[in-house]
């Protein structure tokens, strides 16, 4: 990205030629050729490969065509691989770029791992965290895939009306299958994949040298992290963020910058990171989701980031938006 | 806002106390409080009243307190007013501030406009254009109260299990009745208010004097505005705007600089306004969704926005944030 720090999770590597998705025709003749890629979900998590397990495992259309057949299985339709410009096949234009699709199946995941042909394949069982060991390519990719099936998994009925709904549009759309709901009367927000648009801010003091950071009961030990919360119906980022501060910290704050963001597919969330410049001090938290939050000098965040010194405390892994905007704020006051 | 435009709908006037939607005595003392104010809704539109029917009407306890009685009643805690920190009332410490409320009612509309002791009320028909015409403070009540009233209409039943589902939290939770349901174990969005973000973009051209603007068909004749989009699920804001861009016009986007936001509360949108720089000028319009997009350039823009000057094109109304990017542009480069 340009001019902007690239977060886990948001690398594009395929174009999701979201025109496609309703040309029946041109999909199906996708999944059947040599070269199109199918990654298989099991509960919701991709199937894994490599020594160090940090490898999607990539199907061919052969090994994957009779899950193809079956009722409970959800197919997604992620994108063509993005020619680089730079390739030595970038003259070869009669050659398409190979398709990407996502499979959710209720197959025994013992059975789907007998698939491979890999070694030491599985299905990770704990997403944030092992997720989190992708390629950045990989990472992007299955951004775009979990994300659409745990919406499939949570949204089969229709909110409307309470029917059952039937997949459509490769995967990006789910319609309601009672002629008369009212969902299928103009266009409804229903039948689309849900995003939650989330804030997650790093929170200055009015001093500059310091920063808030609170941690969760669930938080590994001595783990401390950005403040963070949904956004509401009705409210800008740089609201959802004053209210968030306060409500979690009892810390009012005054001006609000946007910095980056980040996809978060457990299930599908969108953080939004910015900074945000306190106006006030004195710290009360919510007992209710936070346990403790504390004003941490600079060079206390520069050892915990960078020098491996965690005896004070501990910030959340490279991998994260809190992480990269804390490491921002680092690289704005300091020259490291 | 601090060094941001301030939009429409973006006008906060009340605190949402969101810690207080759990408690069932404090909220039920709120309603009966004689300064308590109660907006009336009817088919998600605010019942209005004045001369220029500019004005929401608010309703004291008496005049609903039989409507909160009925089960098809829909009711909203919004918040309490913000005490101003110059109010003349500031030092009374022990009187709180009003609260809040919508109320969304099944009754017939021309019962309910019966209730209000104003002139001229309407339920208006067309929000995207009436709700336009109110003051700054009460179109940032209306962005809540609409967008969560929108979501209650749309997702009375479990989109997991197609149960019905029961209110909670004082309007801003759904719990599935189905006491087997995986939605009652953990935490879901299916319980919580949807917000979908969208990306909308002034996209300039390489020289740095022209904007893109596009129409659509339902557009007012020579209208032309920014183009726009849904986030898709593993998507940022960078790269949704990069997508929507090249997928209704053909152009690519290199930078992209985010600028402000504004909560849309038809149904519950938020639009993320970006500045984003094309690195390609050959446009290719999606028929599908738009008419025509074309080039414009800087002083046709200001003739649009400042001149009145309608005889090339008109922008968008200044409550929205089309209108609004565009003139940040105008500001951007030139001294108006
Ligand atoms: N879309 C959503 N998904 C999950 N939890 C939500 C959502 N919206 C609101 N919540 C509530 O917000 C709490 C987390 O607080 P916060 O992240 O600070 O907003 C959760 O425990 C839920 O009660
Ligand atoms: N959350 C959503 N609400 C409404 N329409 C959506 C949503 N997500 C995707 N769409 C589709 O996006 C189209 C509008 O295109 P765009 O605004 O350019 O993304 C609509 O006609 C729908 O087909
Ligand atoms: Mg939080
Ligand atoms: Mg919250
Ligand atoms: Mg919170
Ligand atoms: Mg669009
Ligand atoms: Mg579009
Ligand atoms: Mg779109
Ligand atoms: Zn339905
Ligand atoms: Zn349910």
């Amino acid at each position: 990205d340009l001019g902007q720090p690239e977060n886990y999770f948001s690398r594009e590597t395929l174009d999701r030629l979201s025109g496609k998705r309703t040309d029946k025709v041109w999909l199906e003749a996708q999944q059947r050729q040599p070269d199109t890629v199918y990654l298989l979900f099991s509960d919701l998590s991709p199937m894994i490969c490599g020594a160090d397990q940090t490898k999607l495992c990539r199907f061919r259309y052969q090994a994957v065509q009779d899950l193809l057949q079956k009722p409970a299985t959800v197919l997604v339709f992620l994108g063509v691989e993005r020619r680089k410009p730079s390739s030595p096949h970038s003259d070869q234009t009669s050659q398409e770029p190979p398709a990407w699709f996502a499979i959710s199946s209720d197959e025994e995941a013992a059975e789907l791992l007998k698939r491979s042909q890999e070694k030491n394949c599985c299905f990770p069982k704990t997403p944030n965290r092992d997720l989190l060991k992708l390629s950045e390519e990989e990472a992007g990719v299955v951004a775009q895939a979990r994300s659409v099936l745990c919406w499939h998994s949570r949204y089969s009925f229709c909110p409307t009306c309470g029917s059952s709904t039937k997949l459509e549009d490769a995967g990006f759309k789910r319609s309601c299958q009672n002629a008369a709901c009212r969902s299928l009367q103009g266009v409804h927000n229903t039948c689309y994949p849900r995003v939650d648009p989330v804030v997650i801010m790093l929170v200055i003091h009015p001093d500059g040298n310091q920063c808030l950071l609170g941690r969760k009961k669930i938080f590994p030990a001595r783990m401390f992290s950005c403040l963070a919360g949904f956004i509401e119906p009705g409210e800008t980022i740089e609201a959802a963020v004053r209210r968030e501060v306060e409500e979690e910290s009892g810390i009012k704050v005054g001006a609000v910058q946007y910095v980056s963001c980040q996809p978060w597919p457990m299930p599908s969330n969108l953080m939004i990171g910015c900074l945000a410049v306190a106006i006030s001090t004195d710290i009360r938290v919510d007992e209710d989701e936070i346990e403790e939050a504390r004003w941490f000098p600079r060079e206390q965040v520069i050892d915990a980031l960078f020098r491996g010194v965690r005896h004070v405390f501990t910030v959340p892994p490279t991998q994260t938006i809190a992480h990269q905007l804390i490491r921002h704020w680092i690289g704005m006051t300091s020259n490291l």
